[in-house]
């Protein structure tokens, strides 16, 4: 058994309302598994060895519930655009360049290094339509010693010739020989089923889709929800359907037995809530892309009052950086902007509920993640504050606050994925 | 004659709606005065020595029109306020501590030294009350060689005992010392006037200020339509006023003959726009400050439509970060949701227009500042995106908006101001 300590100033959520933070604590690992925090370090575990971080500050490693990884390449780019323009102007002609395999390599690469040295330990990653190329990015993350899920994209309809698959048939036997390729393959990335969106897979696809999720017991994910354009388009496509999430759950691919993540949610209306609160649906937060695209805002503290399972996630590159730090300062500013201009009856987010969704709001998906309580996996980032200088004493409350707002891959010292040290 | 030219890929603002680059283009500088942009270095300067950047991109310096260097020190911190609690509770204790000038030096050495490594050349600081702390500040900033204004802050009402100044004529005796003492002594930092804002000004210190902005000609700062508990609060305060800003026109110190910058701006009426307009008021737009502290947005793109003097400011610590690019991301993310939210038809703001209003739309509150053409003062910073990598070719243009989302001080490769190189 491989057991060890982490000691520093130790801070996690207690709940979705309060950041608990343990001065000088320690982080007890046996095999990979917290057993807790401790003010002084127990007497059963006083031989192992302690790792001393000293002043810098020890986080749970953050959960990015939606990003997209071929468009890393095009972050920061392209923002004079709503969604569905966006889409075909900038996103479709570059996630085409992934047929080849050689551009992917290259491009996945500078993908996974960024990645890798962001406070992010989890991610839900959809990749491209393409097989090879997919297989080749959750290799890399793999080898990083990133985990989560990556998705191949299914696309058969409404999109750009180079990106449509052939038939329903053709993307579903694609997705099938990819997820037998794939689906043990690797320590900590597994394969999750990702429809891009309902304007882009046919009734067919999306029936063949939960076939799959039930014969290889896979969790989805997919946008939901974001923009009115894409809303009105789901309605005209879907006319039996009758909330946009309805058109995902009349196939099954809305939570329930299989896990589910659905970015965006800006506009869902009362039954759409309704439902993802009771299949358990995961909504992916993602401000700056929100922001960027002009989608809106979602009301995010009336969804954790709801008892919704809400995390946090870059979008990138609807968002232009990979940085979660970043997320939860976006996230913060919209939710202030969203009560002074559109209703003052969601509350804005605060600090420690924007931690919370990074951390453990999101960790939840990938099963006992983003806390260091007994029996949670240990992903944990451990900040450097030492460049960001201050004339006065800060307490590390105060210093947890400013790397939010300040922190870039500078100051990540340390990471641990699930017990093991990456860097 | 000091001459030289700078070699590199040139960027700025033909006219607020459109950046105009020049690949591989040759800036000429006689004496720190640009001579202008040319595809081909023209043969009268040939002899000149050549400076080549190479693949780097050389933009025009940023103006940052509203900061205050005292609260650097709790920069993202305390954002979970709107603004009058936030001064009393965060502010107004911290600035008390600029009473002490080693802590004074302590602080500002720290300040100076970030922005000094950021894309800023000219700046309009607000100080404290403090005179000696003040003219410690300006030191600092003028032996970095960075230029603009600092203020010493006037407030004899309304505010912590502990910054309160005895009366009208102590702040008034105190501030034209401080003017005298500084007016002359820089080589590029001059003194403005500054009473914080009507709140914590008395009729009286507003008239005894007039009479210096006369004596000296000295221009004006202070804060303006930011916040409607403010603005209510104002108009209590000043019962005969039209608008707040008739409540700073009344005493002269809103525009006219002598310059005049206006933070925020958020909530300016009909009649208050056209009093800037017509006093050739400069808004200084402080986007993210107007996000954490859920002030609003201001009508930017309307107020250039109008034909407003308007530039960026990242009012630290309002704003969280002393970045210039930062600072025009949320510029456009903060129009976007206003746009969404608020009233579509005042447009998002646009890549080229935020950079115009980072560069030459603040610039010319300095003088002939903020663009390349033949007369103006040469504020240039070289950026390297080398670290900002991606697999595929990008344009000069590309390059650009990416540095806007992506950058931070690592990027900034190089710094003139007014013809002289900082690093």
């Amino acid at each position: 058994m491989q057991a060890f300590v982490l000691k520093g100033h130790i801070c996690q959520s207690r709940d979705a309302e309060h950041i608990e933070i343990t001065e000088n604590g320690f982080l007890v690992v046996e095999d990979g598994i917290c057993r807790g925090v401790f003010g002084a370090l127990p007497e059963r575990w006083a031989a192992l060895p302690v790792t001393d971080f000293g002043d810098r500050l020890i986080l749970p490693g953050m959960s990015d519930l939606h990003l997209h990884a071929p468009q890393f390449s095009f972050r920061g780019l392209g923002m004079d655009m709503e969604l569905l323009d966006w889409l075909n102007t900038y996103t479709f002609p570059e996630e085409s360049k992934y047929r080849d395999p050689a551009y992917a390599d290259r491009a996945y690469d500078i993908f996974t290094r960024h990645l890798l040295h962001s406070t992010t330990t989890r991610v839900s990653v959809f990749a491209t339509v393409h097989r090879e190329a997919t297989t080749l990015l959750m290799e890399k993350l793999d080898r990083a010693g990133l985990r989560g899920f990556v998705g191949k994209v299914n696309m058969d309809r409404n999109c750009a010739d180079t990106l449509r698959e052939a038939s329903a048939a053709a993307s579903l036997e694609d997705t099938e020989r990819w997820i037998e390729q794939t689906h043990s393959r690797f320590a900590g990335i597994r394969p999750i089923l990702t429809p891009r969106f309902i304007p882009t897979c046919s009734d067919e696809l999306m029936r063949g889709l939960r076939v799959l999720a039930d014969r290889y017991d896979l969790p989805v994910q997919s946008h939901l929800s974001e923009n009115f354009g894409e809303i009105a388009w789901v309605k005209e496509l879907c006319p039996w359907s009758s909330c946009y999430g309805d058109a995902y759950d009349r196939f099954g691919l809305f939570g329930g037995e299989h896990g589910c993540i659905m970015a965006h949610c800006v506009h869902s209306g009362e039954e759409e809530i309704a439902r993802m609160k009771q299949n358990g649906v995961y909504i992916a937060h993602s401000p700056e892309s929100n922001m960027n695209l002009a989608s809106g805002v979602a009301p995010v503290s009336r969804y954790l009052a709801l008892g919704l399972n809400v995390g946090l996630a870059t979008d990138m590159a609807g968002g232009s950086h990979e940085s979660m730090l970043r997320a939860m300062m976006h996230a913060i500013q919209a939710s202030k902007l969203r009560w002074r201009l559109q209703d003052e009856a969601v509350k804005p987010l605060s600090v420690d509920q924007a931690f919370y969704l990074a951390t453990a709001g999101g960790g939840s998906f990938f099963g006992r993640v983003g806390k260091f309580d007994d029996g949670y996996e240990c992903d944990a980032v451990v900040m450097d504050d030492g460049d960001l200088d201050h004339p006065q004493p800060l307490s590390v409350r105060a210093r947890l606050e400013r790397l939010i707002y300040l922190a870039d891959d500078r100051n990540v010292a340390a990471k641990f994925v699930a017990g093991r040290r990456l860097f």
